[in-house]
């Protein structure tokens, strides 16, 4: 069979390659997935680059998400059946072929959308986990940057879904019009400069609402403009790395307004909720999923042999979906 | 009498000047007090700057704090008589005399250090306050820099006398001995640069302690610093703004670490926890003072009528002690 490795850290489309490795079988108590397709996330960037909150041996296989079939089942497992449509929830799914354990496996519906589900896992779930972490009521407003990006666009869904409106940024006029059209209430469009002029257009489009909970996958300047956005004693999230530089927050905003910032991360938030909490979480996603009210665009499909090509596309910036891996 | 007043916000030294204005009287129900000495706090300058969290109308009298005494008494005012040392919970205190509702006054003992009472209210309450953020216990360790000025000296006692141990964060090698004599644990000569480089000498400092707590009095590059060094889900607070900088956080530390950041305002503390908490505390802090257990060095005293010594004095960088005013 075919995996993704590598075998040391650095810019994503040079280090990893495709490699042939003898095909697994499931033993006793496990099950051998036949991966079908698997998403490019941020989060696996970061892990090539040796960035991400954790660093595995090397050599090691990336990828966080993906969507398979069960091939075959080992001794004693019961629950699942040869054809399943299948989750890993563990790592390591840029593979032909994977063996897990079976309550590490989340089934799903036979006729659901199988790249839809490829990218289950990370971001559907973290947009709506970002969504518990501020005390919402409908009608409230919540604020992000990077609206146009699969969290973004994912938590634009989930917003709908709990009465909750949405204010969402963009650093480009194209997206506006999707944003607009998936549901979001309002999309600004701002470059990141002045964060006042940012809280200005925010008060406009919302009516000088209280916002009171704002996500921020941008960091640099593009925090200081949701920390002035917010309303007295907002909370700032921040799930993302994608300018590279430190989150800036003016201490006015801290100090007389009362402004709190703190990070996410899936895996920190299902340590901190417990199993349950996921468990209630996926179920709910697949429910939403097989209704077709999660959805994010693709932009392009490679198969495992083309992994340095398709690691250059989902570096590029601007792009217009989730670039897809194939096996 | 003379009181110090400012009608538009701008360089302190340049907008706040002592003018003449008739003498009040203490009315039914209120006390006249004769003010003796007053501090110069960074709250004072951000204030005739127009930059602090509340902008009075103009024209004004600045002065967060001071200490007076009771001259004479209104119609029906009990528990105070006349020559009582007295600090104003009210602001404008850069003045002669003062009228005040007698529950807004506190009473101190008439043998205190009447210098240091005036330099009561704001920042020994504010160091006090800080270590209430986080659930500490003795043995803790504590991190703070700008650890030379008044809140850096008054939270080096407090956490002492909480039995928890302190981090002390200073730019330049002159103030080491005088803070370690002070009670400060570790004191680390550190420039605000690269953050890691101090985190890697606070553990060494610490012997690889859990920091559960940083409190940032400069922000930028420093609030970064104490963000590298914190342990996984530490808090950091702001309440200061002398390096005139946004807050940077590396997102790596909030997402991957679980760092938070929130401001401290000790306004904003009083408001949430309520009056009993504010007696409380000074209460503790007037039993600590008479003991001989507070105390910041004074650097220089200037009358009212040099206000605009007084201020340009105050605004310099690396001084050894607070700036006071006198009647």
């Amino acid at each position: 069979m075919r995996l993704i490795e590598f075998d040391g850290f650095g810019e994503p489309a040079r280090v990893a390659r495709c490699v042939e490795k003898p095909d697994p079988e499931a033993g006793p108590g496990k099950v051998l997935v036949r991966m079908e397709v698997m998403s490019i996330n941020p989060a696996d960037l970061l892990t090539l680059e040796g960035r991400y909150g954790v660093r595995p041996a090397l050599p090691a296989t990336p990828g966080t998400e993906g969507v398979g079939r069960v091939e075959s089942l080992g001794e004693g497992v019961g629950g699942l059946t040869v054809g399943d449509l299948v989750v890993p929830l563990s790592g390591s799914c840029w593979r032909e072929r994977l063996v897990a354990r079976p309550e590490t496996l989340i089934k799903l519906p036979p006729d659901i959308d199988v790249e839809q589900a490829a990218m289950l896992k990370a971001n559907p779930a973290t947009a709506e986990a970002l969504l518990m972490l501020a005390e919402l009521s409908p009608g409230d407003w919540v604020m992000q940057n990077a609206a146009n990006s699969a969290v973004g666009r994912n938590l634009i869904q989930a917003a709908r879904r709990h009465g909750l409106k949405t204010v969402n940024v963009v650093r480009r006029p194209e997206p506006v019009e999707a944003l607009r059209a998936l549901g979001g209430d309002a999309v600004l469009v701002h470059e990141g400069g002045d964060a006042e002029t940012l809280a200005a257009a925010v008060a406009e489009a919302t009516g000088g609402a209280r916002v009171k909970l704002a996500i921020d996958a941008v960091g640099g300047q593009a925090t200081a403009g949701l920390a002035a956005s917010v309303c007295e004693s907002g909370l700032v999230v921040n799930y993302g790395l994608l300018s590279g530089e430190p989150c800036r927050v003016d201490p006015y905003h801290l100090v007389f307004r009362d402004i709190r910032l703190q990070g996410f991360w899936l895996l920190t938030w299902f340590r901190k909720a417990g199993p349950q909490a996921a468990i209630d979480l996926y179920a709910g996603l697949i429910d939403r999923l097989a209704a077709g009210e999660i959805g994010v665009p693709v932009e392009a499909r490679y198969p495992l042999e083309r992994i340095g090509d398709a690691l250059a596309h989902a570096a590029r910036p601007q792009r217009s979906g989730k670039i897809l891996l194939t096996t």
